[in-house]
């Protein structure tokens, strides 16, 4: 049996990861917005990318380079490079041209303002300023954020039966755009694990649809959306279950804070669907609640408005029945199968779970076994502020 | 050639239609609550109803009906008799027991709360109200209203090639989880045209893809939704191009009304997207776009920024390409096949735009013939208050 423990560290846990965050005046205020991590060894790559056809700069310049080991990413907020077609190319070609002679296949990422060209003399003045022997993955966590509220970063050792043990942490950016089909969201995992690319790259496939792919803030998908995994072998150990549950621990962790730092989000509720004819049908209702606007508002106004509920389940396109549905608000169920449940005394109590931080909405659509479990916010008066004034 | 003439009357205006609102005491504060129309010939009826799964009682009780001619609507707001199963259908067949003996196949219509039986003895002593002689179309639509902030009603006569006419008028409501697929929206349209069942049908059914169907406030879609046609043919008139243009005209400006009265609402914006691979996809294009919360923020805090537009085109499913396509604001052209055209000039001419109660946004995806308008608002401070608290 392996033993995941929980340890700081972030992207620098893993031996021989460096990074981190320079102001590069990006952002106001000397607020960090450039950052790069670095491998002193070459490193295996695994990616997922958006799916939105206006896919940015970045991630069509990480396309074209085809099968390749790298040991450099170099990541800036506040501006997208996205929507500026070949130019947006050859400014990120001039600018990973002037990284430290160390970086070999560099990667680039890039969040922020959609349709700007990249200030690309302001970021390749800010590498000049990249120290590649700190350990700095807190100020790298702080220079990829846009909106977010607060920084994300976790990493756990992973201790193997045999007494051996591989190293893995991660750094992400996201807090609105978030979408069950990704999100304005970026992920730099790392991990000194000895894996193959293909090993990777279909662990994070699986991963990433129960965990970056199961979340919801505004239904919006970006043009920008990344998840990386670099892979240096230097621990010199794998193994495929162990590795597999680090993984999805540090994405859920990571999937759950995006979540929880939602634009004007003031609860993060898990969307728990039962009883579907498959999975499939269960992943649509759950979904369709989790960017139901009227269940958010709802959430927000800490109202038990199971009615939406309902509504939202049946408007989802999935096979559904008034007479077999369930509903719950925690362990209370309001409604089962044409019975209604809801009478003052349990209004009251549902009322009260809508006031905590985190709770779950249950539906049982009493048709098969299909399940699935999506994780959305509330929609407040601070999102609409958020916005409506983004780019100003 | 016909002429449509704007007259008074709603859906009095035909001969042989009668309508009124009262208050049964579901609102507070003497507010109308329950109405009817009711004509002194038998109808030809035609409808659309929700495609939710969740359908409300007064759908599935009209659906038991089969085929049959209907000379009386009985309206209520305040209650949705939606998710109360069997004794939501008893609830219907009793109220409709105590209507005036000239009711013949009465039809019932419901909106407001889901989840709550039918305050049905309230109903009942409202009926007793009724004057079938009263010709008060606009105490009706009042009635039906439930988060509108106006009452919505219109009426023309069709004045045919031949010296011949016929009337149509319509009263509605919808303000609120209006969606491409229909909305929370009923919409009661009487004529006296001479037309058949299979007419009536065929032309609603058309009607409805560009006018209903194309509007969005927050994308979600309702339990209750309801169009329905009522012809007694007591002109004798029919010229079907005329009634399919009126019909249009009808439904085109109701559902105008419904995106202006957009819970929170302060502009109405017109999607217009053209070039697409097909007109399905350019369908998709322009719901996507008026169902997006990053969209409408951005339409609410009067901020041209382009940048989420094209996102949303390219996350919308659609084929669709960055070097292919043209966004406009208006006239004023902000990006074109890669050209980005939005420097500060722009961008104020953009702004001043916005500003404006009503504008268009293009989009060409440059790639084939496909077109269609949808029609939006933007989400605003207020939609979020009107959904926190809405059963409150």
């Amino acid at each position: 049996m392996h033993n995941l423990v929980l340890v700081e560290g972030g992207v620098c846990l893993s031996s021989g990861f460096f990074a981190s965050g320079v102001h590069g005046g990006l952002k106001k205020d000397n607020a960090l917005d450039v950052a790069f991590i670095y491998s002193d060894e070459l490193c295996e790559v695994a990616s997922v990318f958006t799916t939105n056809k206006m896919a940015a700069a970045p991630i069509r310049h990480f396309r074209a380079m085809g099968d390749f080991k790298s040991n450099f990413v170099l990541i800036n907020s506040k501006n997208a490079n996205a929507m500026t077609g070949t130019k947006g190319l050859e400014d990120i070609k001039e600018v990973l041209s002037h990284l430290p002679k160390e970086a070999t296949n560099p990667i680039m990422s890039s969040t922020g303002v959609i349709g700007v060209r990249l200030p690309k003399d302001k970021i390749i003045e800010a590498t000049k300023l990249f120290d590649l022997t700190k350990k700095d993955s807190k100020s790298a966590s702080k220079a990829i954020m846009t909106t977010d509220s607060f920084a994300k970063e976790i990493s756990f050792r992973v201790e193997l039966s045999d007494g051996s043990h591989f190293n893995i942490g991660a750094i992400a950016k996201g807090a609105g755009m978030i979408d069950p089909a990704m999100a304005t969201m970026l992920c730099f995992i790392t991990t000194d694990a000895k894996a193959t690319k293909d090993e990777l790259q279909e662990i994070l496939d699986e991963v990433v649809k129960t965990t970056f792919n199961a979340i919801s803030v505004d239904g919006d998908t970006s043009t920008n959306d990344t998840v990386l995994v670099l892979a240096n072998g230097k621990s010199g150990n794998f193994d495929r279950d162990a590795f597999k549950e680090a993984l999805f621990k540090v994405m859920h962790f990571l999937a759950l804070e995006m979540v929880r730092d939602g634009e004007g989000a003031t609860k993060l509720v898990t969307y728990k669907v039962s009883g579907a004819k498959n999975d499939k049908e269960a992943e649509i209702v759950a979904k369709a609640l989790s960017d139901s606007l009227l269940v958010k508002t709802a959430l927000f106004g800490e109202d038990p408005n199971w009615g939406r509920i309902a509504s939202t389940v049946g408007a989802s396109g999935a096979e559904a029945y008034e007479d077999r549905l369930k509903i719950s608000f925690d362990n209370h169920c309001v409604y089962d199968k044409g019975e209604v449940f809801f009478d003052s005394e349990m209004e009251r109590k549902c009322a009260i779970v809508m006031q905590h931080k985190k709770f779950t909405i249950s539906c049982d659509l009493g048709i098969g076994d299909g399940s699935f479990k999506a994780y959305g916010c509330d929609l407040g008066h601070e999102y609409v502020k958020i916005n409506a004034d983004y780019r100003t």
